[in-house]
């Protein structure tokens, strides 16, 4: 097992992976920028080096600075948590040229998921339901309407380098169809550097439900369920829960077979989550996350499996240890994302934290770096602690999320919490009955 | 189900139960001496009745101003919590007298068990196995030669009316007993107010494993495992564990068994906990407490059930709905007990909390109603906190335990958290090989 693991990342998920390195006997290095420099993660690791800079460029994506902080504490290993660089081949890549351990998939998994359309490619070879639609690029007008013709309207238009909701247009007809083409194409351009789309049949009333899988470097893989995070504003997840609503056990099943046949086609390693859309009982392939999720802990509430130290047994060569038999799901999760946003227009409101009380109890786990009079900085995203509820049974769950929102205090700044406070209440969301659009239509009037 | 709860406490295990409540839909009343006016069992709850001035006396041992309280805000049932009047079998009839539902057994029950001589004597007759010693009351020194004669010395010599060591005593032979006999017996009178004493063999190392159990008020009874609480300080646990390190499935299925055959046997209902000695594989009946016990949420954690809605549901008359054969133990839990001590002298350290900040992460609970800026008052208990930790083994939690201490910040006042620390470093703690004078003797040198 490693003895010391760099941390290259900020906030609760820097504050994530010290825990369970720390649980299990691993020093940790912190890497901050200057405005972090007396943040939680940097306060509780074992060193912690200054990278740069409050602006993520030159510190949280400073590459040469990260290595270079690895080399000076003599850490064996990086762990990128989510974002930043942790979906980055290339600084996967240089990790491992500099000798140190990358907590990951291989290079070449991230960059084959990284590019939408070499992971499309990827998801059919492999074996997974994709959306019916190109093939490929749609690099002209008539190639768009052929297209079409095999899918039906609507139709979705997406930059191939995209992500976000940038470059995407819908078109609901052959007549919206050459102007949608055309948007997209110059938005990509634009949001980009690379005008390329593609085209997918447009789904309705879709959730949006994933699959967690952990694959060893001895073949084996297991899939930890599915999630549910279909309440999404502006295609930011805002609450996950697992199970979702809408599974029964025999598709969740049928869903973590495919998605580990796939794995094992694809001789992926490490944790990952497969995303799809679901609607009517059918899976679409939407993209694969080669990392850590925001949403992990709901995997881990069901399952009793700490995911981070599954990465890193994996990471070191440990054989995973348990097969699929193994793998049980107890009771539910919720997990609410608390942001340093007014809960009405989701301006961000970075500040001081004035008091802070996180809520306690049975069932319930924060995380998160905030403390009282820790500083929110105005520069990386705006999340700031994860609430997350485990049940017996939803209804528990629900009770239980409700209890403990009202017990959150975090003086100081605006968050979120009102907003997950009044979801809690809404009579469609209590049944389960939501899908990817039903946030905005309903509760946020989008 | 009740619609509105009245907590007969303070501190933590008030917020423990109006949490409960709250993901019950139950509407809570808290009561509070005017020490308390601004804790956090007061803020939460939905209403809140001053009782009294601070001393305990006055104000949570006040039962006719808990009943008031109970009237003017039309309360239906009454929680007692732990300590204060929560086995006070007067108070629990006053309850019912008054037209409340005690959220507790039958203040008959709680007499019964209240007083050693009647508590051994039910133990004995409901079949459940006792230290050999006297069959009631020595009132002899010729008496007391006759019981050693057949128990074998070491004798340990203890006051009927008695509780937490006091009117305690241990006689080595023949020539020891006289001076035992009555030095426990003057003890007892000073103490208690009753010199009456009773006898028992003295165990060298017996563990204090105690037995959780349910029972309904339609003859369902189940028991939820047991707890190790052979941490104590001058009879005051320290820290529990659960499943015990000691114990195996089968001996844990067999004193179960017989526990609650006991319970059928007594007629007992809501949650009630059977505490033993153990030593070579036998045990030996030492109390009941009628009541929720301190160390409760272990089992919650490997159990899944919510021990006080459990204890509301059944005192609301339904019953349990499942049996043994649904009760499963999943992992390994440990809680610490913090209190504001000095962590050497365990001098109280009341006062004024600076700075907190719980731990947080997977596996941890945390029960306190401590918050930045909350007094500590030098009239109650001095336990402010409970970390509660849980692993899928003894050994995750361990290092689960160790991280989470690491993190917890109590400013402004001492606490114990350093000896909990110094314990889980322990080589004899970590092996699990300790017994209830271990950590006196081991680690604080008494």
């Amino acid at each position: 097992m490693f003895e010391k693991v760099l941390i290259a990342n900020r906030g609760e998920i820097a504050l994530r992976i010290h825990r369970a390195c720390r649980e299990m006997g691993i020093k940790t290095v912190a890497v901050h920028s200057t405005a972090d420099a007396a943040a939680m993660h940097v306060r509780l690791a074992d060193e912690a080096v200054c990278i740069g800079p409050p602006s993520a460029k030159d510190s949280y994506l400073n590459k040469a600075a990260i290595l270079s902080a690895a080399t000076i504490t003599g850490a064996d290993a990086i762990h990128p948590g989510y974002g930043f660089l942790s979906e980055n081949a290339d600084f996967a890549e240089m990790v491992e040229d500099h000798g140190f351990v990358f907590i990951g998939p291989s290079p070449a998994h991230i960059r084959l998921m990284g590019d939408k359309v070499t992971a499309k490619k990827a998801a059919i070879e492999s074996g997974l339901p994709v959306v019916p639609g190109s093939p490929g690029a749609v690099d002209s007008v008539e190639e768009a309407f052929e297209v079409a013709k095999e899918t039906g309207y609507p139709v979705l238009i997406k930059a191939s380098a995209g992500g976000g909701g940038r470059g995407m247009k819908v078109a609901n007809s052959e007549k919206e169809l050459e102007e949608a083409w055309r948007t997209a194409r110059s938005e990509a351009l634009a949001a980009f550097g690379n005008a390329e789309v593609y085209m997918e049949k447009y789904l309705g009333n879709p959730r949006h439900i994933e699959i967690q899988i952990l694959a060893d470097n001895h073949g084996n893989v297991v899939h930890l369920g599915e999630r549910d995070c279909s309440l999404q504003r502006r295609h930011q997840k805002v609450l996950e829960e697992a199970p979702s609503p809408a599974l029964n056990a025999a598709e969740r099943a049928r869903i973590g077979e495919v998605a580990c046949a796939a794995m094992r086609t694809l001789g992926y390693r490490n944790a990952g989550t497969i995303e799809f859309l679901y609607e009517n009982g059918e899976f679409f392939f939407i993209e694969m996350n080669t990392r850590l999720q925001v949403e992990h802990p709901i995997t881990e509430a069901i399952t009793g499996l700490d995911l981070v130290r599954e990465q890193l047994r994996i990471a070191a060569g440990a054989p995973l240890g348990y097969g699929q038999q193994d793998v049980h799901f107890t009771g539910h999760a919720i997990e609410c994302r608390i942001n340093a946003e007014n809960p009405e227009t989701f301006r961000p409101c970075p500040g001081t934290v004035g008091d802070y009380h996180p809520p306690g109890g049975l069932g319930v786990r924060v995380d998160s770096g905030l403390f009282a009079g820790a500083t929110v900085p105005p520069h990386y995203d705006s999340m700031i602690a994860k609430l997350i509820v485990h049940g017996n049974s939803r209804n528990e769950c629900l009770m239980r999320l409700r209890r403990a929102l009202g017990e959150f205090v975090v003086g100081g700044i605006e968050t979120t919490i009102p907003l997950h406070q009044r979801l809690v209440e809404n009579t469609d969301f209590q049944n389960g009955d939501y899908d990817i659009r039903w946030l905005e239509k309903t509760m946020l009037n989008l």
